[in-house]
């Protein structure tokens, strides 16, 4: 029997079986979570709210859907209320991945666009707990990920990077608030859990949910008091947020926002996310142009016919052909992509010239990344994360 | 149909049904946790040790029962290793009562005779996430409670009062392990969890678990390395302890060692222990004599005749007799315990002496906890839980 699509914060598949063929069916995500499309009309009103283009992340459906993302822009459009961002990270490797790199792209545009304050929860903790991994290397992971999220280019007046080790004790209230009001029959539902799950896995979602609320940040200065929370995620947070807004009421709080992103496919096909865990499968910040190229050329799916002949007469399929999808999120030029996404579907563009496309594209974007990297000092490291 | 004795953290009843003319039945307890008895031989060991005489709480056989308890006294004969006290306290009303009183008073011994540091945990978290109590109010009566416990008498330069609220994120990596350790499958059985229990309660386990095992007191500089944890308690809390020593492995911890308490009953009968949420079943430590004297002649359970004629024919039963159970625990002398003992029961004392006897000691006792109890300043608290 076919299984279903599996997408939840842990695990994602097309099929519970593992069929690579199959792509990930994101109207079936937005059903199953009950989460809104991101709408023209809500494109337009952002036009509206800032004085940047729009990322072309929304502009091409890859940031897709929401809760409440229009009361953000109405809010700021009336210049009614304080919004802060939330987003975070789970360390479980210590080089970041190109896919990793989507939610902190689109809140490097947030935070320019809106001119607001941006805190960012790694979760050392989580990965302590769900991988395995020494709690040393946890943290080892936690400080190596942090410097690679400074390197996107945040405002280090306007943003406040933490670890659950470290800092989660400063919103205890909202956590034990939070955590007393969801039973284990709730969160089994939400999660998944069962039986077999540690006490402290069961536990977690208090600590993903509690910085949702602006009264778990008194201690840093930027953040408004009464403040909105907006984020911006990948899709499989969202049960996590869902169980945020529920759960308002208990904290006085007011009820997140969210914005989501699609997955960044590994290079083995559209079926799931990129994972740091198979280093075949993911393109690394860390990567070389030289492994880069070796990576796409060797491991990348091709939407591109078996035989030259049956390729120019038929043309690749853009749906499942992985450079394609690199490049939607990496090449920022609107006017090129619709050139490669013409050449390729009608055959002139062969697999390789298009694979090569995605090399250089991705190749530059983490060269330019990695000058930026290098800059990261363990003083920029200490002003990111100082909360007294 | 009967149901069984109850005995858990959260609730100790003799029967299920709530009989109050059934006592708890101890030896039941220690066969169910599979705990020792304090034999002869472990308190001549004991007198071995220490400069001062054995407490009565011993040679009654109140603190009755123990795991590893004889290892510690071997080690301290062989001068082979330091050990610390480990207790605690959950503060679910302002005022605490006498029966709150027992392992303070046998920790406050032990500190004496062994000249060791103790560690004394006040779990405010997890009477908020059990009782209908504000975070406010959780906090507040832990406050009121610390003051309560430092009127004991505890040597302010060896004794580290903290709130898991305030101090257990300096333990989070203990903490961590060993919820990563235990399942919910585990726990259910443990504590008794179903899925109605929320996801913080769940956890919380980890939270009493992990001041057993030295590395959570690094910061505490009287807490020597690779001390043992000799744990003074009632025998209630035998469920947390007994799981500690099963996960001394997942932090290279010692297994705890632990002295338990039977419990003070209430007022109204031997079968169960003394609760603060009826004020007439509980001599309260704020209590004025008047009080004490009206809550011990009007609630007291009497093992007394129906008669005066049958009691002085058949003598009062101490069996169940609670003004005879209190002065177990609160008159020192032996001598006229035993006077009492044998006047009681033989009818040449009656109910209402024994309850006026009893008055007096315990009004003496609380009395004399009140005068030092008003010496306590917040500047004691701040002694008592300083940490850096």
């Amino acid at each position: 029997m076919r299984e279903d699509q599996i997408v939840n914060p842990w695990r994602v598949k097309a099929t519970g079986s593992g069929d690579k063929t199959e792509s990930l069916n994101y109207i079936k995500v937005i059903e199953q979570f009950g989460c809104q499309y991101i709408t023209k009309e809500i494109v337009e009103k952002l036009k509206l709210c800032t004085n940047i283009p729009v990322h072309h992340f929304i502009t091409r459906n890859i940031v897709f859907a929401h809760r409440d993302f229009e009361k953000i822009l109405d809010m700021v459009l009336k210049n009614s209320g304080n919004f802060y961002l939330y987003t975070g990270r789970g360390p479980s490797s210590q080089s970041m991945h190109v896919g990793h790199a989507i939610p902190f792209l689109f809140c490097k545009y947030l935070q320019d666009a809106f001119n607001v304050p941006l805190v960012i929860q790694i979760t050392d903790d989580e990965k302590f707990l769900w991988k395995n991994l020494t709690y040393e290397n946890s943290l080892f992971y936690a400080k190596e990920n942090i410097k690679d999220i400074i390197a996107f280019g945040f405002k280090p007046e306007n943003t406040f990077i933490f670890t659950n080790t470290g800092f989660s004790h400063r919103f205890i209230e909202n956590n034990l608030k939070i955590g007393k009001s969801v039973s284990f029959r709730e969160a089994a539902k939400v999660f998944g859990f069962d039986e077999n799950f540690s006490i402290s896995q069961i536990e977690f979602p208090a600590k993903e949910i509690s910085p949702c609320f602006s009264t778990s940040f008194k201690d840093i200065k930027f953040i408004k008091e009464n403040s909105f929370c907006l984020i911006p995620a990948a899709i499989d947070q969202d049960p996590f947020f869902r169980l945020a807004r529920d759960k308002a009421n208990v904290i006085n709080g007011r009820k997140p926002a969210t914005v989501y992103s699609k997955f960044l496919p590994d290079l083995c096909g559209t079926d799931g996310k990129m994972s740091a865990s198979d280093q075949n499968s993911a393109i690394l910040l860390s990567d070389t142009k030289e492994n880069i190229k070796k990576k796409i050329m060797k491991y990348a799916f091709s939407g591109g016919r078996d035989t030259l002949k049956e390729h120019r007469e038929f043309g690749g399929n853009l749906e499942v052909d992985i450079p394609y999808h690199y490049l939607t999120y990496f090449l920022e030029d609107d006017e090129k992509l619709k050139k490669i996404a013409h050449e390729y579907s009608t055959g002139a563009m062969t697999s390789g010239e298009i694979k090569k496309i995605c090399v250089d594209v991705l190749a530059n974007f983490v060269e330019s990344y990695q000058e930026k990297r290098k800059l990261v000092t363990d003083q920029c490291v200490s002003k990111f994360m100082s909360f007294e």
